[in-house]
C-alpha cells in the first residue's frame, strides 16, 4: 500500500515514547509563558496588533504573488529600509520566514565550487540550507573557531562560515568576534543567523552582530527572524547592497515564493518603532534570563549560563523531559521540552525563555513549579 | 575579497539583461492588476481583511513558536478542520508558507529508499523538496502518465509520484486521475501541489484532486498555498489522518518553524468561508481565463489555453517579454513576465491571472493593451 511505511514509524515512536502531539492554546490561556519566543513581550503589544490589523486593511490579507511580481509593497520597503537603519547595513530583504531567509542566504552565497563550514549546532533551516546549496558542506566542531580556521586552511576557492549567533537549544552564543577574524585571515565570507540574539544582544538589541562590533562589515551577512523578538513572522537577510541584489536574483525561496503578508510586515514594523523607543526591552530580557539561571543553579538544578534570553535545564532522560514539562504545564507553566530527535548531541532539556516583561513575582513562580516538579 | 564573485556575477546578469529589480507599488496603485495570484479577487474583500485583523488583535502578532510549542492556537485547528473538511478530506495540517508545505510533504514522505517520480515542470518548492529528501528523484517528460508509469516500474520499493496540479508557468493541468492510475498499478503514492488548482477548479473550488474524483483517496496527498485563491499567506498538506501524524512528527519545516502569524490564518479562514458562501467564484476565475484566452487568440497571439486560471502569452524573446511588460505597464496594466533563468524551456512569456472580480471592460482593456503592445 502507498505510505504503508508510515504505520511502522509511527508504532516505532509510539513505543519510543517519542509521538508528538499538537496542544492548541486558547487565545486567554492561563498558563504562565516560558515556553515562546516572544522575548520582548511584544507579540500582544496593542501597538503590534494595531500594526498588524492596519496593514491588513490598508494593503489586504495577502502580498498576493511573488516579491518580483506584484509581491512588493511600500510597506515591505519601509520595513526593509528599517530593519537595515537600525542594524547598521546598507540593505536588507524580507522573506515569508526565517527558514525561508536561511535557505535563500546560504544558497544564494555557496554556489557551486564553494567550501560551506558550517558549525555543528546550527539550526535545521541553516542545515537544509547547506543541503541544498552547490557548494560543500564541511561540519566543524560547536562554536571553535579553530576548527572553522582549519576547515577554511583545506580549501582554495570561494568560502563561507555558516553560524548561528545563539544556539537554539542550549541558549549559548557563537565566539563571534574569533569567527570573524578567522574568516578574514581566509578571505572566507561569515554568514550568521541572529535568530535568537536580534533584540536581545547589541546596543539596544540591534543583535548580535553589532554586538561583536560586526554591524555594516562587508563580509558579514547577517539573517533574522520577524517571529521572536518581534512578535509577529518572516524572516530577513541583511548585509551589503551588492549581497542583497544578488539574493534578489538568484535565491529560489526569495524569487518563487509570496512575499510576507502585509500584516506580518504591519506588526514587525511596529514592534521595531517600539524597540527604538524602549531599548531597555532588550537588556530586562537578558537580566530575565540571568535571574532564571541564577535561581534555578541556586536550587540545584543543571541550567546552562545564558549568553541571550534562552535558559536550558538538563534533564536526565526523554521520558523525564516529558514528564517534568507535563508536570510544570499542569501546575500551570509553560516551558519547551526539547529531546531527540530535535537536539543534536541527545541531551533532553527544559527550555526557558526569558520575557522581558515577565515580573519579579512571575520568574519566582516559574522556578518555584521548575523545583517541585523536577525529576 | 569575501563574496567577490558576486559582482562578476551580477555584471554578467547586466550585460545579459536579465536584472531583476523590486517595483514596490502603493496602496492604492492604478494599474489594472492581471499579475497577481489573487485568483477569486479575494485578497482586499473586507471580510478577509476583518478576519486578518481581528485574529492578530484576539491572538497576537505572531504565533509565538513552533506549532509544536506554543505556535498552535485553536485559530490553526480551526483552519484546518475547515479545509479538511471543503476538501473532502480526513485531515489538514498548516505551515507558514506555501514552499514550506511542499519542502515538508517531500521530505516526509520520501524518506531513504524512496523512489520520487517528479515532473519536469514543477514548482521550485518540489524540486527544493526533491533536493532535500534522502530519496532518489527521477525526472520525468512533463504532464505524461506513460513516463511516470515507466520510471515507477523501475523500482521496488515506496515511491511516490509528485507534480503541480496546475503548472504555474503556462497553466495548463496535469493528467491527475491518469497519473493516480499510473501510481496505483505500482502501489505508490500520489503527491500533488494544488496551488493554482484549489479556489479555481473542483466543485466550488475544491481544487484539481477533488475534481478528478481522488478527494479523500488514502494514497494521495494535497498540498495548497494559502496566499493564492486564499489572499492570505501561508500553506497546507491534506490527506489521510495518518499522512498528517506523519508530517507533525517528521517534517523539518513544520517542527523547526515559527506558526503562522494568526493574521494570516485568520484571514484564510474568512476567505474559505466566503469560497463556500459563493462557489460561483471559482467558475468565473474559469470564465475570465477561457475569455483572456479567447480574445488574445483571436487578436493572434499565441496564448496557451488555460486549464485554470493562469493565461501564458508567448514572447518571441526575453528582451520582447520585457519590454512588452513594461509597455503594458505604462500603459495601465500589470501583467506577469517570465523569462530564464525561472522558465525550465527557456520560453519567455507574458503571464496573466484572470481574477474572477475582472469585469467585462476590464478584461477587453487587458486585451487590448496587450495586442498595441505587441512586439
Ligand atoms: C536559530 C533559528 N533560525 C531560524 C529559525 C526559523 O525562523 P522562522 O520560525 O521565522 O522560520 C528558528 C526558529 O524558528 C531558529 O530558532
Ligand atoms: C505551484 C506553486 N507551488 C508552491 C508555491 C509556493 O507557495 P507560497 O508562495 O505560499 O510559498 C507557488 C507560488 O508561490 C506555486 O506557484
Amino acid at each position: 500500500m502507498a505510505f504503508g511505511w508510515i504505520d511502522e514509524q509511527a508504532e516505532l515512536r509510539r513505543r519510543a515514547g517519542l509521538v508528538r502531539t499538537l496542544r492548541p492554546r486558547p487565545s486567554n490561556s492561563p498558563l504562565l509563558d516560558l515556553a515562546s519566543n516572544d522575548y520582548l513581550g511584544l507579540a500582544r503589544h496593542p501597538e503590534v496588533t494595531d500594526g498588524a490589523a492596519r496593514a491588513a486593511r490598508d494593503w489586504g490579507g495577502g502580498a498576493t504573488g511573488s516579491r518580483l511580481v506584484t509581491g512588493t509593497t511600500e510597506l515591505h520597503t519601509e520595513l526593509e529600509r528599517e530593519l537595515a537603519d537600525f542594524c547598521g547595513v546598507e540593505a536588507a530583504l524580507v522573506f515569508s520566514s526565517g527558514y525561508a531567509a536561511n535557505l535563500a542566504a546560504v544558497t544564494a552565497l555557496a554556489p557551486h565550487g564553494t567550501l560551506i563550514v558550517s558549525d555543528a549546532g546550527n539550526h535545521a533551516s541553516l542545515i537544509d540550507g547547506c543541503r541544498l546549496a552547490r557548494g560543500t558542506t564541511q561540519v566543524v566542531a560547536h562554536a571553535d573557531p579553530d576548527a572553522v580556521r582549519k576547515a577554511l586552511g583545506t580549501h582554495d576557492g570561494a568560502a563561507v562560515t555558516v553560524s548561528d549567533t545563539v544556539f537554539s537549544v542550549d541558549g549559548d552564543a557563537a565566539p563571534l568576534a574569533d569567527l570573524a577574524a578567522s574568516c578574514r585571515e581566509h578571505g572566507a565570507g561569515l554568514l550568521v543567523d541572529d535568530a535568537h540574539g536580534f533584540g536581545v544582544l547589541g546596543t539596544g538589541g540591534r543583535g548580535a552582530a553589532e554586538g561583536a562590533g560586526l554591524a555594516g562589515a562587508d563580509d558579514v551577512v547577517v539573517t533574522l527572524t520577524l517571529s521572536k523578538s518581534l512578535g509577529s513572522q518572516g524572516g530577513a537577510v541583511l548585509g551589503p547592497a551588492r549581497v542583497i541584489d544578488h539574493l534578489v536574483n538568484a535565491a529560489r525561496t526569495f524569487i518563487f515564493d509570496t512575499g510576507l503578508a502585509p500584516a506580518a510586515a504591519g506588526a514587525a514594523l511596529a514592534a521595531l518603532r517600539l524597540l527604538r523607543r524602549e531599548p531597555e526591552r532588550a537588556a530586562r530580557a537578558r537580566a530575565v534570563a540571568g535571574e532564571l539561571h541564577a535561581r534555578l543553579t541556586a536550587a540545584g538544578l543543571e541550567a546552562v549560563r545564558p549568553d541571550a534570553a534562552v535558559v536550558s535545564v538538563r534533564a536526565p532522560s526523554p521520558e523525564d523531559a516529558v514528564r517534568w514539562a507535563a508536570d510544570c504545564r499542569a501546575a500551570g507553566l509553560a516551558v519547551g521540552c526539547f529531546r531527540p530527535p530535535s537536539v543534536p548531541d541527545g541531551i533532553s532539556r527544559l527550555r526557558l525563555t526569558a520575557r522581558a516583561d515577565l515580573s519579579e513575582g512571575q520568574i519566582e513562580r516559574a522556578v518555584r513549579v521548575i523545583g517541585e516538579t523536577r525529576p
